[in-house]
């Protein structure tokens, strides 16, 4: 690759959105000229080609301008804003990288190309795996670490638990919910739409699934569904669904944690209060958040037991695909709309 | 004893309280008459003496009528109700146990003598040991138990933690901020009297403690007296204690939850709404239920601990004594009003 400039687009935080409602006065797309030339890259450095870049709802988090302690950092403004990417080393000035290699890098920055300390590249991608080059985004990247952290690691799932995933289309709960199906669980998903709830019961295997829009009364539907209780709930949503839960859990029930999406665009004291948490007594619940990166430790037990299903065609993975970085603040928008189904992406080219 | 009968006097459950207010049209005393013949007292079981009876706010929760799947189940109309007791037996058709015998049973009719099956009698209680009888109840009882699980199993404390006790003069918490401290933490305790602040201090060896009642803002009083944030919390209140408690917190604190006794009283729906929920995600916070039953496999590690403590003067106790049956009713209002200090109990002679 004899070019020694490249022109790179970069999306940037050109401005807090408090209410959480991110529009193109906040995040703006900027073109920027990158020096390929050896000596303009540092040492122990990498230009990285991006290919596929994650689009996940905590981002939205990092772009409220509110420290209130949730999370990640805030993105500072006028920087750019960083995703999780699968991309192609174009240079390298660690021996440990050679171009053509494929990289995962969890805080990439969105941008057509960029210049990374190579230790922030935290797997190197065999692409003649046959494994497609998402699912490193997807059932082998976060999302899916995530839904084994919550149920294998925290839910302590055993064979005939009652498991509930709120959020179940989305790209953590599809794989929640076949985790526990695999550990021999009776499982029930909640969704946002009459074709998602499709999807969950035909595509990823779950005993039962509920739109959660047409539900009038959470308390008779969970009813309904666990007519012998909840042993785990997997939340994604935090908010009434959790409140209906507290109420239809057994005793010792798990609740890891793993998101709010219904709390993420509101200021705390407009939040939704849960007002039963005394069933957390009674019932001696444990109620667990988590972020993966507490969990680095066991990624690679994760990665050998989800290699193996995905070998074994025992996980099945659903994508919403957006194309060029100019679809970022739209993709990140369709997270909060109940629009797409599975693991968000964009292509790059 | 040659008496082949005596008069007993014992509480029972004469109408609900579904407001949580007992007054004398729910609980009610009545005499009956317990036959001590030996052919009278069927095999495996013991006439017990009541000497001592603990006083516990989660009776409380028994009481209302409502199934709602709380701790323990309700009591019945027209039985008599329990509570744990010191007791002598008088007659005995158990080969362990003889009459004069101190006995602990978690669950004994409160009344002035009953007939209990022995295996429902956990505990032979040393009286030549030197430790006070009443302490059975409290230090190295259910309270002394429950701060035990708390604050060493689930709390996981380290030299130099910062841990919260709420209700901190009461059973529970005075042994819980001792503990803590034990362990070299650094802790404080809320309460609700001046004069409970000034024991928490100087009997029960916090660093520091508050009136909750004559705070304003428990936002910044949680802030000032935790600069460097919140590591355990050992909630004994909920409710806007603990929404205020989840925005001190560091990364990973743990929330033991022993009780909620601000909510007691009340319907689930009229419940204070804990809006903060969002931040167990993102500061991955455990917060976990316990009732003492499930542990009872580590109280013998307890008791052992506990006891060595006491006899190196390292615990102190205080409590709050009535004196005879009738003032049961009395002595378990007076858990709900702030009025009274570390342990309830009835002393019957």
């Amino acid at each position: 690759m004899a070019t020694t400039v490249v022109e790179s687009k970069e999306w940037y935080m050109a401005a807090y959105a408090p209410e959480g409602v991110l529009t193109s006065d906040h995040l703006k797309l900027r073109s920027v000229t990158l020096s390929l030339a050896g000596d303009s890259i540092p040492d122990g450095h990498a230009v990285i080609e991006t290919l596929f870049i994650s689009v996940d709802p905590y981002q939205r988090t990092r772009m409220t301008g509110m420290q209130d302690g949730l999370y990640f950092s805030q993105f500072n403004l006028d920087e750019v804003i960083t995703a999780s990417s699968i991309g192609r080393v174009i240079r390298s000035k660690d021996n440990n990288y050679k171009e053509g290699d494929i990289v995962l890098n969890p805080f990439s920055p969105i941008a057509d190309y960029c210049v990374v300390p190579s230790k922030s590249l935290i797997r190197k991608i065999d692409s003649t795996s046959g494994v497609p080059l998402p699912d490193y985004l997807s059932s082998l990247g976060v999302p899916g670490f995530a839904a084994w952290v919550g149920i294998e690691v925290l839910g302590e799932p055993k064979a005939g638990s009652n498991v509930f995933v709120s959020a179940a289309a989305g790209a953590v709960g599809m794989y929640a919910g076949q985790l526990a199906k695999l550990k021999g669980c009776r499982v029930v998903g909640s969704t946002g739409s009459d074709e998602k709830v499709k999807i969950i019961k035909d595509d990823f295997g779950y005993d039962d699934a509920f739109n959660y829009k047409k539900e009038t009364d959470l308390d008779a539907t969970l009813r309904k569904y666990f007519p012998d209780g909840i042993d785990i709930y997997f939340d994604n949503v935090g908010g009434e669904m959790l409140e209906a839960v507290l109420n239809h859990v057994n005793k010792h029930a798990r609740i890891p944690i793993c998101g709010m999406i219904s709390q993420y665009k509101k200021k705390w004291t407009d939040r939704d209060g849960v007002r039963n948490l005394l069933n957390i007594v009674g019932k001696e619940i444990r109620m667990e958040g988590f972020l993966v990166g507490s969990y680095l430790d066991r990624f690679g037990d994760f990665a050998k037991e989800m290699e193996s299903y995905i070998k074994e065609g025992k996980i099945s993975s659903k994508y919403t695909i957006y194309h060029g970085i100019e679809s970022y603040l739209e993709s990140l928008g369709s997270l909060f709309t109940s629009t797409n189904i599975g693991k968000v992406v964009i292509e790059f080219k």
